[in-house]
């Protein structure tokens, strides 16, 4: 019997996202999936000790099912008039796009985004079976207002600090789009911590836009699922009609109203991974002579040359794959020009960095198809 | 400007799940959600702490995408020649019929259900714009066999024992579905650990079988958010590919674990409940005469009479209305003839259920509007 005929003919035929490899064994120098290299604010480990107790009894309850402390905490964290109203709680900031993409995206009602671009919108659309509406960059990375502006999309992503990039978006950008594109704004910040400027301050004056957020970059959470969106409350109320009751656990709930406690720990952080990041962009650019973007994120993209000073996909995949036999794992994106011929690097510590650099160098003096 | 227009139409005419209340203040009596009264598993709080270990620092860090650990041990405790390709873990077992409902019903694809029963599955079926199919049962709660048979649905989700009368339905009775009815039958077995028999055995020779667990109940860990499904390892392939793929944290991943871990400490928790149950079951029929469902869950349905011997939806609501007021928490359900006059009473403590007993013999001896 073929129990897909069961399905719905879109599902039947879906391609799973494929998230970054996550090696089990220890020994990796993980560069690959943007998380932290630092641990979480030691407040984190205190408030999930704290919520387990002696026994665990708390967990035999359901959690708040709005995350209501943490909403407020979250309005409370980036001010500008924001309020509980306007903050929805997602388990990941993946939940909070997926909530969207079914709030606004159909087969009759697209969704944009721009390529490259974080790869998970696609694979959400066509869950959805809606209509895409993808807007190509060009090598410069600069946005193509006038593309965006004529989109259909009822719904435009766009992800600043872009990925797999690293480019950021200007505010003076953005506002230039809402006042030309109709439809809604999504600005997906999971690397917002790490630019110089975000769009949090334009919610105000800007109902059509939403601002997307994670705690599993700058917070050193990717293992607690936690993300979030700030938006107009009569959006914030459509994305609450279409979420899970229950989506966001206790410990969860927990652990993120404690990271956001500790800006001043973030901070510090946050500042060390800015610096190793400026370091080694300009390693690449003037040490080796390596076309990289300027990053605003906790990442690296850049096009490596081999020894004879080529490029392109196949020095790129040489280069992964000379790595990843050392157990340096970065992220190879082969499926399109715009980004075949790069690595995108997340950025660890200063001695993760170190293997890395030194493994590339080893890369470039070894005889070929060593 | 109306931003609900941007959104698709059914989504702006959304109404939001109504969970049970969830007090967050101390002093509450609650049984209206179904939750264990007794802690999880001590190898839960200890497996969490050995997770979070000194400083958090695996928190920085994403979770396994797909709960193979979990899944692996998932198919190890149910037997049966289950293996890891017939799991899929969900974040909660509410995530689960998401995906179901996400994958087999559309807008000319109909999902069935019974009523009264969980009232989570026409909301998911709204928010997917799907087309619904509700059969209703009679007052007796059994089978109606031959309008399941007939039903479009290509879905048709079954609770059993089902919520919220704790009827519970046999094999030989699911099997008979299966026989008749070409579509996937899902059994939602949340609360199955307490009745005398389940479904899991079905699934060798069911193909267009799905059973769906969760560990809130039994497991007393409502508050992680883990369900998941057994079926066909075709049918788990489609859910995976609507699944969000960092769906369960790290922590909700060690706690379910530790806990399917230790059966000797749940088979022990699940007879007390199961004795405490019937117990107040027979005390509700012999003792005050009210019509009252054999229940194989952890939960009551029962008729209350007032002292004049009357019963009815007016009758219902006066006692909960007392029980609150006293801050005993049961659940309501007046929308429906079937379910207005009862109010289900989750299983508590003995000491717990002492005071329920106690509450409605006060409401008994009160005065009429006191």
């Amino acid at each position: 019997m073929n129990l897909s005929s069961l399905a719905l003919p879109h599902v039947a035929k879906l391609h799973a996202y494929t998230p970054g490899l996550q090696p089990s064994e220890p020994g990796w120098v993980k560069l690959n999936t943007n998380e932290c290299p630092y641990p979480p604010s030691p407040l984190v480990a205190e408030a999930l000790r704290r919520e387990i107790g002696e026994d665990g009894a708390s967990l035999r309850l359901y959690p708040n099912p709005k995350s209501s402390s943490l909403r407020a905490a979250v309005a409370q964290h980036h001010g500008h008039g924001l309020r509980e109203e306007n903050i929805i709680i997602g388990n990941g900031s993946d939940d909070i796009l997926n909530l969207l993409v079914r709030a606004f995206c159909a087969p009759q009602a697209a969704a944009g985004f721009t390529f490259p671009s974080y790869s998970l919108y696609p694979v959400l659309i066509e869950i959805q079976d809606g209509r895409s509406n993808v807007i190509e960059f060009d090598r410069s990375m600069r946005l193509p207002f006038d593309r965006i502006a004529s989109s259909p999309a009822k719904a435009f992503f766009l992800t600043s600090p872009n990925a797999p990039t690293g480019v950021a978006f200007a505010n003076a950008d953005l506002e230039r789009i809402l006042a030309t594109f109709p439809g809604l704004l999504v600005v997906d910040e999971a690397y917002a911590p790490f630019a110089w400027e975000n769009a949090v301050e334009l919610l105000a004056r800007h109902p059509r836009l939403v601002v997307v957020r994670t705690l599993s970059k700058a917070y050193a959470l990717a293992g607690i699922r936690v993300g979030y969106a700030l938006a107009h409350a009569e959006i914030i109320g459509l994305l609450d009609g279409v979420r899970d009751s229950y989506n966001v656990n206790r410990l969860s709930q927990a652990a993120a109203l404690a990271a956001l406690s500790d800006p001043g720990y973030y901070g510090a952080i946050i500042e060390k991974i800015k610096a190793t990041r400026d370091f080694h962009v300009g390693d690449f650019i003037q040490g080796r002579g390596w076309f990289t973007y300027e990053s605003s994120a906790n990442f690296i993209f850049t096009e490596p040359k081999n020894a004879a000073g080529g490029s392109g996909p196949t020095v790129a995949r040489a280069a992964y794959d000379f790595l990843c036999a050392r157990k340096v794992l970065v992220r190879h994106f082969p499926s399109h020009a715009l980004t075949a011929s790069f690595l995108r690097i997340s950025v660890g510590t200063d001695g993760e960095m170190l293997v890395l650099s030194d493994t590339l160098d080893a890369w470039l003096k070894a005889p070929p198809n060593a």
